[in-house]
C-alpha cells in the first residue's frame, strides 16, 4: 500500500511517501521510504496559489501511484485567521485526494506524535528524528515539512484498521 | 460583467449571480438578478463533500458564463475548528475559480453589509431585505445562504476599481 503524508499550508506543503504491507501493524520493518518533497506555490493570488498546490499534489499522487492519502486531523492553536488560512490548504489537498479516487485518513498530530515518537508532545525535531530511524534514512528531512508529512503517512501504515476516514 | 458571488460552506454553500455594467459606481439600477441557489454537498466523507462543492461550483460558474467571483474576506468568530473547516469550503470555492480563470475579489462582510445596508453591523435579515430592493426580486430569497452571496456579488459591482484581489 502506497501512502501520501500531507502536511498542508499555502507558503509550504511538506509531501511524504511511503509503502507498507498492508497488513502493517506497527513493525517498522513493514516500511519503506519511497519520496518526499516540498511544494511551494509561488507567492500572488490565493486562488491561484491552491491551485498550484492541488494540480502539484494531482501531478505527485499520479506519478507516484499513491493509493491512499493521510494529513493531520486538526489545528491546534489560537489564531482564527491561521486556522482559515491552514484550512484552505487542506482542503485543496484533500480536493486532490478525492479527486484521485483516494481514501483519506485523518489522523490528530498528538495521535501522529504517539506513534512515532511514543510521546504525544514530542517536538518536530523529535519525530524527525524517528522518521529518520523508522525509515532507516542516511540523512533526515531538512525540512521539518517533510518529515511531518512522513510521520502522518508512517501512522496511517501502522493503523492498518482504520473507523475515521475524511 | 457576470458575476458570481459564495457564502462558503461544506453544510450549505449559497450561490448569488448578477450581472453588473463594467462602470457601475454603485447605482442600483445598473445591477441585474440572474440567478440564486444552494449547494448541499451529501453527507459522508469530509473530501468527497469538498469535490462534490468544487465540481458543481465549476458547472455554475460555466453554465452562467461568470467572469469574476466574490467571496468573503475573513471569518469573525471564536472557534478555531468552525474556521479550519469554512476554511476548507472557501479553499474548494476559490479553487473552483482559479480552475475557471476567473479573478476573485475577497470582501471583509462588514464591507459588504456597509455596501448593501450602509450599516457594517447589519443583520442578514436586513442585508436579505435590502438584496431583495436592490435587485428588484419579488420574492426575498427563502435561504440567508443565498441573500449573503447575492450581497457579496453587489458589493463586487459596487466596486469596479479593485485593490484587493485573492
Amino acid at each position: 500500500m502506497r501512502i501520501i503524508g500531507v502536511d498542508p499550508g499555502l507558503v509550504s506543503c511538506g509531501v511524504g511517501i511511503v509503502d507498507s504491507l498492508s497488513n502493517n501493524k506497527g513493525h517498522r520493518d513493514d516500511i519503506k521510504f519511497i519520496h518526499t518533497e516540498v511544494i511551494k506555490p509561488p507567492k500572488g493570488d490565493l486562488s491561484k496559489r491552491l491551485l498550484f498546490l492541488h494540480d502539484h499534489l494531482v501531478d505527485i499522487i499520479k506519478r507516484q501511484n499513491a493509493i491512499v492519502m493521510a494529513i493531520e486531523d486538526q489545528f491546534y492553536g489560537k489564531n482564527v485567521q491561521t486556522a482559515f488560512k491552514t484550512g484552505q490548504a487542506r482542503g485543496a489537498a484533500l480536493l486532490a485526494a478525492a479527486r484521485c479516487g483516494l481514501d483519506t485518513t485523518l489522523f490528530p498530530p498528538a495521535r501522529v506524535k504517539l506513534a512515532i515518537v511514543g510521546n504525544g508532545r514530542a517536538s518536530k525535531e523529535q519525530v524527525r528524528h524517528m522518521v529518520g530511524q523508522i525509515l532507516n534514512l542516511k540523512q533526515l528531512p531538512s525540512s521539518l515539512d517533510c518529515s511531518d508529512a512522513l510521520a502522518v503517512a508512517i501512522c496511517r501504515a501502522f493503523t492498518p484498521n482504520l473507523v475515521n476516514s475524511a
